[in-house]
């Protein structure tokens, strides 16, 4: 069923904004919201339960299928000034979501025959998370898990950078603790990127169950880690400036352990 | 000699302003912006020509070295109201400068004893190219070439992804057929970024002299590329997703070259 909405002042427009711009409305009620025809599809093939949708057919490329419309209980039609009031982004194609939150254990995660994660330690920017899990998706790792993190794996900009790829990769947030008694126990070794006492990434054995643990571009990672690790790893910087951002430095370690693994 | 500038209405900020705004005044005047300490210092260090300084000291996080402003003819001090008026970023530590555009011609390129460059052909987005320039320089890359550009390389968008790597990266513009003249009278062998026909890019021998050539991420490489090629490699793209962005693939493909070369 499809209903009309027209005016800002509708409770529905005000919750899906709320959703957008605060992570903890988004904590407290579960829910986040998808933006985008092609990042909506994306999530409800691997399965996330879309609980509302808004449509704006004015602004279709390509008519939303109505297989997919036909699961999602509560579908709003509403004109273009309106989507542009609540629309995130330029181009999403007049599709919006609100999904389901779902409630994910790092220890359920099923490992594949031989495990390739990518760990980062508080990544302080949402659209950086996004990017490394582009890499991931792209790498075919098995899951990317964020430690102690500073936002919520659901922030728009996040999903936004990610193109789909937050739903297409298993994503987990939890404690470091937590991660090092889980790569532990599946005897996943842990190849710390840091410059001390370090080896070049391509001296490094991955052809093993292997999780890249990364921290933040500003301070780097935090002792526990240091001391969990299997090895240090380094990338060579062999230019003038200093810096590869933390998505660029995560596929260039995940394509080794891809290469790695293929040769 | 600081001259101090309190004006909207000052001809020399109107100037800045369309400098930064107008891909044909930076062209006509052969000028452009740096904003921000350290891209400054870049610029100044590897011998670009600052014309004009724009200091606004209450907002510097330590002081501009006189050194380098001893330098520049022209230094205006600003308040920070002014400041933030001609500023197109937020964090830039109150310095700015207009520098002259470099006439640069890749028949001058001095090129090392095993080369290895990149070749963009005609990136869309000025972001994209800033950030393979800091691929570029921490890959230790030779130059980067853009081919029939669609930006010019002193757009604020591009120096600011860059970082500065605009500066330490030898950086040229010029048609395909000079770029594919050049690298061919310098037996630089020509690697494309393609599906059709391609072999993976770690099965490919990079240890000889290499140009990486991509294309855009919506039409690929023109037919020019492709008939000159030496070979044609690609990424293998293992997840559900199919796309890397050009500065990500451009990094795991340099550094395959690097890896290739010390190893």
């Amino acid at each position: 069923m499809e209903l009309p909405l027209t005016s800002k002042q509708n409770p529905r427009i005000k919750q899906l904004l709320s959703l957008q711009q605060k992570s903890s409305e988004r904590r407290q009620k579960g829910l986040f919201v998808v933006e985008g025809r092609r990042e909506v599809l994306h999530c409800m093939e691997v399965g996330y339960e879309v609980t509302e949708l808004y449509l704006c057919p004015e602004l279709f490329q390509e008519p939303f299928p109505a297989s997919a419309q036909n699961q999602v209980p509560l579908c709003y039609v509403l004109p273009a000034a309106l989507y542009e009031h609540i629309a995130y982004r330029g181009t999403t194609e007049g599709v919006i979501a609100i999904v389901r939150t779902p409630h994910r254990e790092l220890a359920q995660l099923q490992l594949s025959e031989n495990p390739l994660l990518v760990v980062l330690e508080s990544v302080e920017k949402p659209g950086n998370l996004g990017a490394v899990l582009r890499s991931a998706d792209a790498a075919g790792a098995d899951a990317v898990v964020v430690c102690d993190p500073l936002t919520d794996l659901y922030n728009p900009n996040l999903i936004r950078a990610s193109i789909g790829a937050i739903f297409t990769v298993p994503t987990f947030a939890c404690s470091s603790q937590e991660c090092i008694a889980f790569l532990q126990k599946h005897d996943i070794q842990i190849l710390t990127a840091q410059l001390q006492d370090s080896h070049l990434y391509y001296d490094t054995d991955m052809r093993r169950p292997t999780a890249i643990v990364m921290g933040t571009e500003s301070t780097g990672l935090t002792s526990q880690w240091r001391e969990a690790a299997t090895a240090h790893i380094r990338i060579p910087m062999l230019g003038r400036l200093d810096s590869l951002n933390v998505s660029v430095s995560s596929a260039i370690l995940l394509y080794e352990a891809v290469r790695q693994r293929k040769g």
